[in-house]
């Protein structure tokens, strides 16, 4: 009778995750494929697709299915399946349809409008549609604080990293904060000079292609395309990244390529029997990010995998080895530069970026700070950390990033976490792989069957604490990322 | 009030046009676009779909919506729309889901094995899987016809071509075979010897774009790209064709590339206002026929459209000059031959294969004959029509389509409807147009116009007989069609 409750469960998660398939294959067409003319008809479509899944995703039947499974004799992987589908659960179900409804209407005006406004450096006319959306994030923040038992900004950042606490955080943050601004002096570097030369997409193309299957990436369960926003997305018996090219250069194409065949790979290797399940699925943001900055940082930045990019890339482009030496690419992949924008951060500034945004929200949020109190918090926060004002330059500043626009809060951390995640990993795995020897011999293997095992195969059976101290040993341990970062840039 | 109930039919079948969307999208990109290891989650994504849509189709409160508008006083186009509803509820309703399910697992069955049967020739092998298909199909066919007072197989025949009866197909197939043999004898050439050149794939796609756009395919609501088999899909919104290249020679890519234009050009000037409605919908199968074929067989095959192919030709295919001109490709585009193969079938033969295996079907679902009645019926209609005989030849005669093998009875006869529709429409258009000229012009804008008035822009507002008679003046008549062929090919 039990089992048979929970075989119930199964049945409705695996079809909630056959609409999610669709979902994610025409969201991924909407983004790489569809002509513009199509858009009216998709979003319709998308739109009452999305109406059917939060259906299924807050049925009430599942209330009880839940409460009438409580009590059975599950095994370790059906507990934790239980426990994600309640979680998700929980999630769509507690706030009130009214407040969902306003947040995403003020949502949506307050980025439409940010497109313009902040080219024009309109902090006035922005904050007018900001306030509202902030008020609204502090309703949502709270309904799920008094549901959680959480403070407001931890009950948002259960979202992204549930079992995360600003507590935690702040510690880990404070760590970072303490000896990165002197880290960046020393790594600091003028930019080494531009070079003009043709990449055909064509050869970028195949070279990227090179590039994903010596990292792992399984092209029978996958593709690479192109499209404005580089993304993973598809599922995870087919995940479809993109990237977009440009001929004057081809190295951000092929960043982006490696850090989203990062994700794609975390994908692709998800225990199969359970990947229509919650409990199947990546464990959370940072970790995701953990794995593509794994990728992206930790393999694709080392001299050794430098060296192999250089020779791939001399043989697909013209030309290329009189203009670029294994040197060169590496002064370019290693430039430490303090600027305003996060997005073209380097590795050695990106957490400033991140720890500023944080300790904004986290008090935004908890209702310490107004959003008048923004700029000058940033300017000054951006000063010590990186040396730089942003005073009057609201466009560079607190208007350059779109996700605060609808009301994502409680997810810049990840980003951070995720790098630190990763430099742990990466230091774990070093006790028992030779990894530099690994690269130069051509052989990732040992690489990713660490991943695999540590990682990828665990998806969400476990939380993320006990993933990672299973995984490295200890709790996330903000010491090895600064070892990293010495390593390579001092 | 009773206005109320029509909207909430609307806000149903809209809401079903998303879920078709859905399925459409998915559809085209499982043909085009999915690496192979997708295939297993894809099939268990869309079969829920398919059971949501069916439940969709079906729904209980429609029956009562119908029988409450009955009264109404609903506009044409509201009155049209109601019809077609009440059409599509009719056919998903009226079967039993055992007798839904058994047809199709026999049919998966008989389908999957005729795969290695065809090449191995084996007829006993095939006829013991195809009996219980036809068994069943013979089921569906009483049931329906018991449902709207027709016999077995014109209700077979409704599901295809709503309004189209076997008396009616009768009278016009013997018109053609009174005709058709002798018209081949005198038509009948030795293929021109085959030419050797590469045609590499990036022009041969740059030559389908140019004729797509000479042609009026909107490439703002729509795309090509490659697929095994060569289809039209998408949504009017966003309409996707595919082709297949073969870098040995271009026609076939090309031709086919015409052939689904004609088909999507009719899908992309559909009347927006009625595009989420059945009324909104393409009329039948052969008025969609028609119109690739228009495009295929009248405008394509046109001694000016072959010339103006030729020129675009020589543009893209280096050395095509020295070995093609445009007398060649004519003699390529216009070669009668009588051949066993229905897919091979030139403009002239094709008919051929139609009244074969329309009175083969016919006689079979209404059990006038038994499957064991085939083989031979098959070689004597081939005898007849084209002079070549299929005895012991089963792979290449009875056994050649994949159509019958999952029961897909009534469908055969739209191909030969289209294409005398597409005459027809042909003839009519002459009366006020000089195709000839406007495509000598390069000017066929006159042209789409003709059809999106008659056409296109009619949908299924009107019952096909009388769209085909506002059209062209008189209901479909096989006369206007020998013309064409002797005119042409004599």
């Amino acid at each position: 009778m039990t089992i048979k409750n929970y075989n119930k469960l199964i049945e409705h998660y695996h079809s909630i995750d056959n609409f999610e398939h669709l979902n994610a294959i025409c969201s991924w067409d909407q983004a790489a494929m569809m002509p513009s003319g199509g858009a009216d008809s998709r979003a319709e479509a998308m739109a009452e697709l999305a109406v059917h899944l939060h259906a299924l995703h807050t049925a009430p039947q599942l209330a009880e299915l839940f409460e009438s499974v409580k009590n059975d004799e599950l095994n370790e992987s059906q507990q934790a399946s239980v426990r994600e589908m309640q979680r998700t659960w929980q999630m769509r179900t507690v706030l009130p349809a009214d407040l969902v409804k306003a947040k995403s209407l003020a949502g949506a005006k307050c980025e439409h409008q940010w497109r313009t406004q902040r080219v024009e450096n309109n902090w006035q006319g922005f904050i007018k549609n900001f306030e509202p959306v902030v008020k609204l994030s502090q309703e949502e923040a709270q309904i799920r604080a008094s549901a959680n038992n959480l403070t407001p900004y931890d009950a948002m950042l259960d979202i992204y990293e549930p079992g995360m606490s600003s507590g935690e955080l702040d510690q880990l943050f404070k760590d970072i904060s303490s000896w990165l601004p002197q880290l960046i002096q020393e790594a600091k570097q003028i930019p080494p000079p531009a070079t003009h030369a043709s990449y055909p997409v064509k050869q970028q193309e195949l070279l990227a292609h090179e590039l994903m299957t010596i990292l792992g990436f399984n092209f029978d369960h996958g593709r690479l395309d192109t499209s404005v926003h580089p993304f993973c997305g598809g599922t995870s018996q087919d995940t479809r990244i993109t990237t977009r090219y440009d001929e004057d250069e081809f190295i951000n194409a092929m960043m982006g390529v490696i850090h989203e065949t990062g994700h794609a790979c975390y994908e692709q290797n998800l225990p199969t029997p359970l990947n229509k399940l919650p409990a199947g699925k990546a464990r959370s943001m940072a970790i995701h990010e953990s794995q593509s900055l794994f990728y992206e940082m930790q393999i694709a930045r080392s001299p050794e995998f430098i060296a192999l990019i250089s020779e791939h890339a001399a043989r697909h482009f013209p030309n290329y080895a009189s203009i670029n030496t294994t040197q060169k690419l590496q002064q370019d992949l290693q430039c430490v530069t303090p600027s305003l924008i996060r997005v073209d951060a380097d590795e050695v500034t990106y957490p400033a970026h991140i720890i500023l945004r944080y300790e904004i929200e986290r008090d935004l949020i908890n209702g310490k700070i107004n959003c008048q109190d923004i700029p000058e918090l940033w300017d000054n926060k951006m000063s010590t950390l990186l040396g730089l004002s942003t005073k009057d330059n609201y466009k560079n500043g607190c208007m350059q990033d779109i996700h605060w626009t609808d009301g994502s809060f409680g997810y810049f951390p990840s980003y951070t976490l995720g790098a630190m995640y990763a430099a742990q990993f990466k230091h774990a795995m070093s006790q028992s792989i030779d990894i530099a020897t690994q690269i130069n011999n051509r052989d990732l293997t040992p690489i990713y069957d660490w991943l695999n095992t540590h990682i990828w195969q665990k998806a969400s059976l476990l939380p993320t604490n006990e993933l990672v101290v299973k995984a490295t040993g200890s709790s996330l341990n903000a010491q090895i990322f600064k070892e990293h970062l010495q390593q390579r840039y001092t």
